[in-house]
């Protein structure tokens, strides 16, 4: 594939009511690495296996969310490209020069449909993933892998106003492309849209939802399935506030647990799901068939995990 | 180990109220093995690897439950020798001839303080299981191992009064050793207990629960814990009602999903848990601990996990 | 990312000695589904996660090895545009009409430096992936997964002259990358590339060899690291000729098995490996490095594994 | 089971070239928690998940192999009886006080028939598996599982003469039962038998071999299969010697890999393998089946695993 364009989430950024407590989190029990803290108080952190300097930036506010979410583009062209398209559909951009954000090149900031603050940037500070480039190993030291051992940032889920507005947006202007969709039963009408631009089953994801700019969740990747139960025996040994599983998705059938940071914030953790091509037709689910969508193996809905956001 | 004694479960028999929906789930979506239906309307089952004749048995009934559980002895000799501890304990035996329960040798039968109707027998004719004995391989033959593939039956979790004294009946006359106990807070006074026979970390376990006779679940065994998550898929897949999971269990430290059979019989599929050691000190978890003593991965108790018996 | 171009092997066609045995293998032990029969004797597979008619083509003959291979384009346009690069490149391209090759929409065919027959076409009849597209399951009906049971069609490795052209040719007409390469200690001569097109660590590569043309495995997806055990017990139930493994790649960092078809055909499933984006370094392998390079878990070499090739 | 007698192999005591280094092997890569250092420069260590003192002991000397393997017994009295039956049996032994070995009560020792050195002993200072014993939990802190985090020293592989009468010395004597055997085709000759005092396929297995007391290996145990492949990773990591694996074990189906410590004793660690009843008829293999017997994904043998022993 001629791989340009958006790469992945690259950065997301969290706002937690109590620093330390959240550092002990994502670092002990998730398992990130702490990389940096700067004079306003953020914490930066990666997972073992990304080669960019940080992905989740936490810092302490007077209520939980999501600051903003930052996605790698390919290249500075690319996102010159991204920046006219995303102004030509009709949507205000604004320019922030390099360094502005730790350790990263100039970037692209504006709102999507859903309410949600979006950057884009092509160029971070390589830090390695533990392992050299020449003559690499397959695992890095020990003690590296700690916690729920996450390899990446994976995706995130956010709520929102516009769905269907938001879908069109990330395709038309950034080439993402619908994997699967939540339609009201027998009706094109989207109430939940999963985009991918990989071969990830989705990079993103919106359920509808009245208020603006919410988030569902942040999602690390596992390497292998078993590694959620080793989460969740995490999660019950720390008395972190688990949503539910380990469970199944319908929904890119991966294997998942949720839980929620001290603050509130819900995190997940999954493995496996498809590889998905552009040429899979995208999947369809009825309203009416929730429950399987989103929690396979029993098909109930989860009071909380439909309700509560960020 | 002098291996003597009660050897395991050998035999679960329960009734259901459709007998053609439940062998489709028996056979179908946990993947037992039919081996004989007989006059009297009773279905025979046996895992994949299991060498007796049959574990499970079915037969239809206007309600369901437990007829009995029977365990298997190592000798002839060991049966006699159980017959007159339990008569000495004060426990009225009945002796059922050889050949009365099919492929089986003479049994005993007693009804233990719970209000479960035991059997205790030395002799099943067996089958093999589906490898030779003689150069054997590690797998049986393609499309032998189906659905959720345990390998054997392995343990049986009842209601009933009298918990404490079970335990004593058990570990006095039949030579179980406790392994786990639930006990009210900051007293001896047990609510569940948790007894093994084998290396395993329990053979029988019992709730107190004020009417005698109920079954909470029985369990099969899965090679791998990943194998719990492909149960679910199946659980999901066929749209059979799930109790709870995939989870893992404190007590015993099994991963473990729940589920029911179409007439609402609980069953268990797990895997995992420690290896057992007779000087391995009795674990002890308080009644305030339920939540990640059940079920360790969200601490919280599932109230028809608790109520629900047949 | 913008996903155009080549999107990954759609096909691969072998020759063997004996058809009949090599339908056992490709059916029955890795586990694929038997699509079609022609009238020229070819047998027409698919993997069961698969939503295009087939991927895997066999043909009976005097000598085994690789008919040619087919990676199928994101569109017409797509496909029309690599037609141009090549022929631009000074490669010769042939055409070949929509309908010649079975349920395929138009190819073109050139041969590559290391003296392969490749194809690419953007159009093949869809049949599915054993599950509706419009509320799907998570797994097909009992009996579709068997065998092995790979999801998909991942790679091939061949064996040729010219391997660094190759490389470039594959990059510069057909957006292919570097992912990894085995180089001669201290300089970048290429002994080995392996190349992407998506986010798999590699959808073909190369290993230098004089004799042009010749085959050294073709691979298919396992959904987890565990079931590449699963398939070393098919492998040794069924007295499959194993060539290496289970073991790890240091390369790609895949779990791995090789063994080879009735007719000497290497084969592969393997699972895992790291998730692959552009802006990862290509990694680079000295050669005296091959051992843990290829099999991690010794750093040893094999020599058939070296050497044997169809 | 009356779980009296012989319970499991509780310490191996080996001999290595550097003691330094093998501290770092078995305490960093294998995952061993040190416990101690004696004057006469002893190390000690344990399992994570064992609750006696100690299972491994090394001494540096200037050649490699075993010092004794020491079987703890159910109880003082079953000491005693066992001293009985081994002395009426018409085998010498040894009376050791208790605290001559370190946190140990009395033992006894004898010379078995195939020149081993062997102990048995009721008593040893019981220190935990790292959770407690009153409200456990089912994983112990984040550091504690390190390395290939085997939960317990498992089994020892042992060379020497007279191997059919170790198997009859131990089952006579000791109570183990023979689980599987290998013999010369058409005949009844014990080349290799595996015996068991649980519920475990092996507690302790001979190879016939002309020079007595050889030591193959000592095996660790694994909670799931995959971590064999994780251990594979390990080993390949720090470039520690790799024999075999991973592979499967024809005989007791477990999943394994073997690999040397620094001093060149064979280690193992494994998972998986039957649970083992005593109605279990012996499994048989014959010499010309040794290939799947003993490495069954390839069945083929690897003259290192057949002849080099310490």
């Amino acid at each position: 594939m001629a791989i340009t364009g958006v790469l992945r989430i690259g950065e997301a950024a969290l706002r937690v009511l109590d620093l330390e407590e959240s550092i002990v989190h994502y670092r002990d029990r998730i398992g990130l690495q702490e990389m940096a803290r700067d004079d306003e108080g953020r914490v930066y952190f990666k997972c073992w296996d990304e080669w960019d300097h940080h992905s989740l930036v936490i810092r302490e506010a007077d209520e939980t969310g999501l600051d903003y979410m930052a996605y790698k583009v390919s290249s500075d062209a690319a996102l010159t490209n991204f920046e006219k398209r995303i102004r030509d559909y009709g949507v205000e951009v604004e320019n922030i020069d390099a360094g502005v954000y730790l350790k990263s090149g100039r970037r692209i900031q504006f709102t999507i449909p859903s309410g949600h603050v979006m950057q884009l940037y092509a160029e971070k500070v390589k830090v390695g993933n533990n392992m050299p480039a020449h003559n690499p190993e397959v695992i890095p030291d020990e003690g590296i892998i700690r916690g729920m051992g996450p390899t990446r940032l994976d995706h995130i889920l956010i709520y929102g106003p516009n769905v269907p507005e938001c879908g069109k947006f990330f395709t038309e202007c950034m080439d993402f492309e619908l994997a699967e969709e939540i339609v009201k039963d027998g009706t094109d009408d989207q109430l939940s849209v999963f985009l991918a631009c990989s071969n990830k089953p989705h990079d993103i994801a919106w359920v509808e939802h009245p208020e603006p700019g919410k988030l569902h969740h942040i999602s690390f990747f596992l390497n292998n399935e078993i590694d959620v139960y080793h989460a969740g025996d995490i999660i019950g040994k720390n008395r972190i506030s688990n949503d539910i599983g380990p469970t199944r998705h319908g929904i890119t059938r991966g294997a998942t647990i949720y839980f929620f940071d001290p603050s509130g914030n819900r995190n997940e953790v999954f493995s496996g799901g498809y590889i998905r091509y552009p040429d899979n037709p995208p999947l369809r689910w009825d309203e009416s068939q929730l429950g399987p969508a989103i929690f396979y193996h029993d098909g109930k809905l989860n009071e909380s995990f439909l309700t509560v956001v960020t």
